[in-house]
């Protein structure tokens, strides 16, 4: 039987940290992130890669800025769409060199609906592209609207809203596709968000998150297994503490306690291991958090004391119910 | 029956000359190209989007030279995968505004097969992005190779190869889209091009004509016809001279005998009639050139006499063979 995997890709791990993100740099990532994919493609594994977009829209949003004088500056969710154009081509041309010749990709535009009520949009709190002075912050508040924060030292930045996603506008594409064989590249930076003021839809300058997005396709296409792929082996207890241990398996209601507890903090692990969880209370049959390297041994684990390789996030098997 | 029709629109279709292409103006114009896109799906037809993405290539191109000490510039192709996400999108946002609850859409990327061994290589013709003083331009041949040339007086500017596009990779993929009852916006900017380096596949730094893109995909999906969408209401003979007239039809063997002739420069009509004449001379059963207002009019046209709609180009009815 043929099982589909929704595999996320941090955009960091296309211009990793103390790269400058040259397109040779990015090349020679998606290469590696590639050849995993393959792996999984080859073991039978229908897959939708989602990708992160942070580096890239921020570099994007900082030429915006400087060309500012002599060519009109795009809305952020036109960035974004750039974006998946970039990455989208990127990661395809990656797939095609290591396995073109047994299978077809496709790397399709993502508009994701947010809600114009969401509460997010009260507390904007992503930041976004370059540094300004206070007084350049203040005049683009004035001028744009823009949410600025005051980046301790560095200087002010935009910030802005991060909704949930609500669905996929193109799901019924992107399953025709996967149902075709091809492997989908979609969703890039968690998709171009989209929300409706009155009857007309429009883009909004939002950054919808990419592990979201992912659970949420994920949930859309009724797929097996959501993978996010980190630049660290698995989720560990008590991170960076004598205590530290990994954690093989865990079950949405233990992976719930942790989160409580403050075990994973909102700037790493916290949202991935939200989403994994998300995906799995609303039927998903697991969630894998681990490297690119580990995502094959991860998914075919069957020993839950297994320490070599990533975290499975599995439903609750006792009568606990699961909460949505 | 199901008539499939590929649709391309121009890059200066979104960003109208005499305007600096914010994308409130791109939206605008988008809108108008979505309304007669969506009189055509309305219709029956089953329509391919093709765009042109000229004006916004080169806005980014300004954009990666004046970020250039912050943040690294990016290949042309890259550039054009860009423009496929961001014009994607745009026409994607505009067709949902139009008839998103008739009809679904679909913006995917496309990669375009193009051969090193092209003669266009030997020859780059067509310029792009910014200009440079002579000095800036021969650091740039020597920092990165690029072809540069002295557009008189205003200046250097990169010049690139415009080559033949050879077949789109993702052709499954949009046959797929097609069958499903979507609309596909694919190709834009003639597709990002990618060459084969001995076993290796990767992206080139070329441009591929729209046009010409637009009918290699409509011979590839055997596709009825292929419309290209002009400023102009019809082709003209003897353009500018008291005997100026418009041709409502005309066959392959007359466009050649007038592209002979010099009738329709290279500048403007030129490659729009031999992309015409090509697909029609492939098995099309007809081209047809106007503006997005008249497409409808055009296609359904059956009077050959008929001075309020557009050019068809049709194939030769009499003994004369067809050449490819």
């Amino acid at each position: 039987m043929t099982r589909t995997a929704v595999v996320a890709l941090g955009g960091n791990a296309l211009a990793a940290e103390g790269q400058r993100g040259t397109y040779d740099e990015q090349r020679t990532n998606a290469a590696g992130m590639a050849a995993a994919i393959c792996e999984l493609l080859d073991a039978g594994w229908r897959v939708v890669v989602v990708h992160g977009n942070g580096p890239q829209v921020g570099n994007l949003a900082v030429q915006q800025e400087l060309g500012r004088g002599e060519v009109p500056e795009m809305p952020l969710f036109s960035l974004g769409a750039m974006t998946e154009g970039q990455l989208g081509s990127l990661i395809a041309i990656a797939l095609y060199r290591v396995c073109g010749r047994r299978h077809r990709i496709a790397a399709l535009l993502s508009h994701v609906i947010v809600d114009l009520d969401d509460p997010a949009f009260d507390r904007p709190s992503k930041p976004i592209g370059p540094f300004f002075s206070a007084e350049a912050g203040a005049e683009l508040t004035h001028a744009r609207g823009w949410d600025m924060v005051d980046d301790a030292g560095r200087g002010h930045r935009r910030v802005v809203a991060s909704p949930e996603p609500k669905g996929f506008v193109e799901i019924d594409a992107i399953r025709c596709l996967l149902d075709a064989g091809q492997v989908v590249v979609t969703g890039g930076g968690g998709g171009i968000p989209v929300g409706r003021r009155g009857d007309v839809w429009d883009g909004v300058d939002a950054v919808i998150d990419k592990d979201f997005a992912a659970a949420e396709l994920a949930h859309q296409l009724d797929a097996d297994t959501l993978v996010l792929i980190t630049a660290v082996d698995a989720v560990q207890l008590d991170f960076g503490l004598q205590t530290q241990r990994r954690l093989a398996v865990l079950d949405t209601a233990e992976a719930e306690r942790h989160l409580a507890a403050g075990q994973f903090p909102d700037g790493s692990m916290g949202p991935k291991v939200r989403a994994a969880v998300r995906f799995v209370q609303r039927g998903g049959q697991a969630s894998v958090i681990t490297t690119a390297g580990l995502v094959g041994a991860t998914l075919d684990s069957t020993d839950p004391a297994d320490q070599s390789t990533g975290t499975r996030i599995v439903p609750v098997t006792s009568g606990e119910a699961a909460t949505i």
